[in-house]
């Protein structure tokens, strides 16, 4: 990949115009074509093995040198394994159904034209991701499911193994004629590219950032093309009067200790003020088990061995760690409130018996993901059934919650009529 | 409206907090208490005739004296009549299907929790217009309808009248005990303010703007809030080899001459060449009875009269008035090679008998409304079944084409379990 040219010198504006250019053809294949290409994808990852773990040796010792983070070593590494699991997910996403040319509400009209909507892919997808270079493969591969070019701009850290890996994806698809830049690798990691690309709004018609805040509020700011923001999850079990004791148990430990490092974690406990003698005891002695620090309100503080007394941030804090914000309230109402005060509209947990009240909180809190009496780690796109998961969108437009293959495309209208004219 | 302050101290902050608390009351409404208001509304606005004409009266003074063109000062006229049109519009977005609180797609997974969809307001939108001020009446009741907030900001030579329809509209919330700010007006139309207001991503969900190109570039350009973009309307009608000639020239005269100044009006007249000898002379002489100034390739230039040749720019031309470009294509490829190049995403339509190829012209044309023999000019929310329309998007995210109530809504997903947790 070396240049006599300076890095300035990539054509982005190029690289978005055969992106386009694929993403028409891309538009037309049929569900069997592009699970032919998806099939061949993972049998040619596993084929290249041993140039792909070549590239990626490069990456780690790299990062060895550099001293980067185990934790972010070890989302760099691949392995044999791993290259088989990449192979499987690409698979998968093979397995699950085209939403592309999907028809709903076909219709006449009083005047004998027939409507309906038909399903197309949105067109040229750009996704900005931090060093993980599986998602080069499975965003890839979500984008070509769903009909649409992608343009992969991951961090510098990945960069040799997701050359390696998009190298394997083209050389297929040049295989069953399809123009390479329908998934498309940004060759240079600058900034200064990556701000170009994000106002090249002619060709690009979406922009996903998966990664930290940062990441996201750059992308966002600095962007002309429609972004998918996903911000923090500050996910809430509220603990009903009607709950059943232990049932919010499991709820609790699950959402707060199965993987706290994750944005469907559980940060805050409401505990309801008639259940709060029963329960919170009992949450006390497992959470404490668990070795959960527990940042507690005035009239919880006390069933709690080692708590902290809650600061005045505390129920806006994503702690993604063995931490937990509790707080009992006077009412089913106090609960809704305080949810749509600190919510960051991510994944909002009931446990009742109470039918009534559940149905109220399903209809009344509008986060992306409401639940009743189910674990908040429920809430991602493999566990809701979407086979695959491409983001997670905390603002309504567009996308709300876990993403799949659906949210990658959108709705024409189609008319099919006999010469009818308007009068 | 006369105060001691000036007018930049107007609090765009504090409309947008009281607009986000009305939205989620809103959110809470049942269908049948949002159709009683908007009876009530339509009611009221009828029994506000004398006071809202007043208010319109100034607003005309106001337009004769600053000599505005005899088109604007009819669109910003109200009369008795107008006012009952306005109220019979309110009384039919009361009675359309309302989309909150649907649920699609709930359906078991393995492990027994049930997952699905359900449907729910925006939240709070922004809609920016010129000075008509029916559009304070209608955008009021689609957004109540749909569950949302909206805050309007229309032309300045409409303010009067603006205010007093949102006046009217608000005492009949108040009666309802609804937060009035559910339907707010921007009490000053400075731009600055505007400015403001586009940048409250933290309570304003959409920015809808409806004017012309000049306002939508506006908006977009400085909105740090999602805004649906309208732009331009070149619309193809393609005649195929396979057309019926007295079919294709009903399309042609009706999506061209019924209402030439208007989005989905023709602009581009595409002719399959195997066709063009027995065609365009019909086309020829129906066009020249109706005026249309024909811009023609030099391979059609001879069927017309008094055709111009086209120049490099005219199939980028949106008319908007009795012109029309023509050319004569090769085959079907270069038909859709054409709409795919010069297309600005609207609408697109092809006369054919020749059921292959209409399958798949709308299968390969991703503009947002796509037609077999039909006319261009059904290409709107009434015509296409949506009951209403609060604006058109030819851009793809979130909604594309036509926009109705359904356009103002998301969907959560909702989560029902038994206690389970995630392994």
């Amino acid at each position: 990949m070396q240049s006599a040219e300076p890095s300035r010198a990539f054509d982005v504006v190029a690289l978005c115009v055969q992106a386009q250019a694929a993403s028409r053809q891309l538009a037309q294949l049929s569900e069997a074509q592009k699970n032919q290409i998806l099939s061949d994808m993972a049998t040619a990852l596993i084929e290249a093995t041993p140039a792909i773990l070549a590239a990626n040796a490069l990456d780690m010792a790299a990062a060895r040198e550099k001293d980067l983070a185990p934790a972010m070593q070890d989302r760099l590494l691949l392995t044999a394994e791993r290259l088989q699991q990449l192979a499987a997910a690409v698979r998968q996403i093979a397995a699950l159904p085209d939403p592309v040319g999907q028809i709903r509400q076909l219709a006449p009209r009083p005047n004998g034209i027939q409507v309906g909507r038909m399903r197309i892919p949105l067109g040229v997808i750009a996704m900005i991701y931090e060093a993980r270079p599986n998602v080069t493969a499975d965003a890839g591969a979500l984008c070509l499911k769903s009909g649409n070019a992608v343009i992969l701009r991951g961090g510098r850290e990945a960069l040799h193994s997701s050359l390696a890996i998009a190298a394997v994806l083209q050389q297929v698809l040049g295989k069953h004629q399809i123009n390479p830049a329908a998934i498309a690798v940004l060759p240079d990691p600058d900034r200064a590219i990556l701000l170009e690309l994000l106002q090249q709004k002619a060709y690009v018609d979406l922009v996903i950032p998966r990664g930290g805040e940062g990441l996201i509020h750059f992308v966002s700011d600095n962007s002309r093309i429609p972004v998918i923001q996903h911000y923090k999850g500050i996910c809430h079990l509220f603990v009903d009067k009607a709950a059943d004791p232990d049932k919010a148990l499991a709820l609790l430990l699950n959402g707060k200790t199965q993987r706290p490092g994750v944005c469907n974690a559980l940060e805050t406990l409401l505990v309801h003020q008639d259940i709060a003698a029963a329960f919170l005891p009992l949450a006390g002695a497992a959470l404490a088990e668990k070795g959960v620090q527990v940042f507690a309100c005035p009239r919880s503080l006390g069933y709690f061995n080692a708590a902290q007394a809650a600061g005045p941030s505390q129920y806006d804090t994503e702690y993604l760690a063995l931490a937990l914000s509790v707080r009992v309230v006077d009412s089913f109402a106090d609960a809704t409130a305080h949810i749509e005060q600190h919510s960051s509209g991510h994944t909002e947990v009931i446990c009742t018996q109470d039918i009534s009240r559940a149905q109220r909180f399903l209809k009344q809190i509008n986060s992306a993901v409401v639940m009743v009496n189910a674990s908040s780690r429920f809430s991602d796109g493999g566990e809701l059934g979407l086979g695959a998961e491409i983001g997670i969108s905390t603002s309504k437009l567009h996308a709300y919650g876990p993403m799949g293959l659906e949210s990658l495309t959108t709705e024409k209208y189609i008319v099919i009529g006999d010469g009818q004219v308007r009068q």
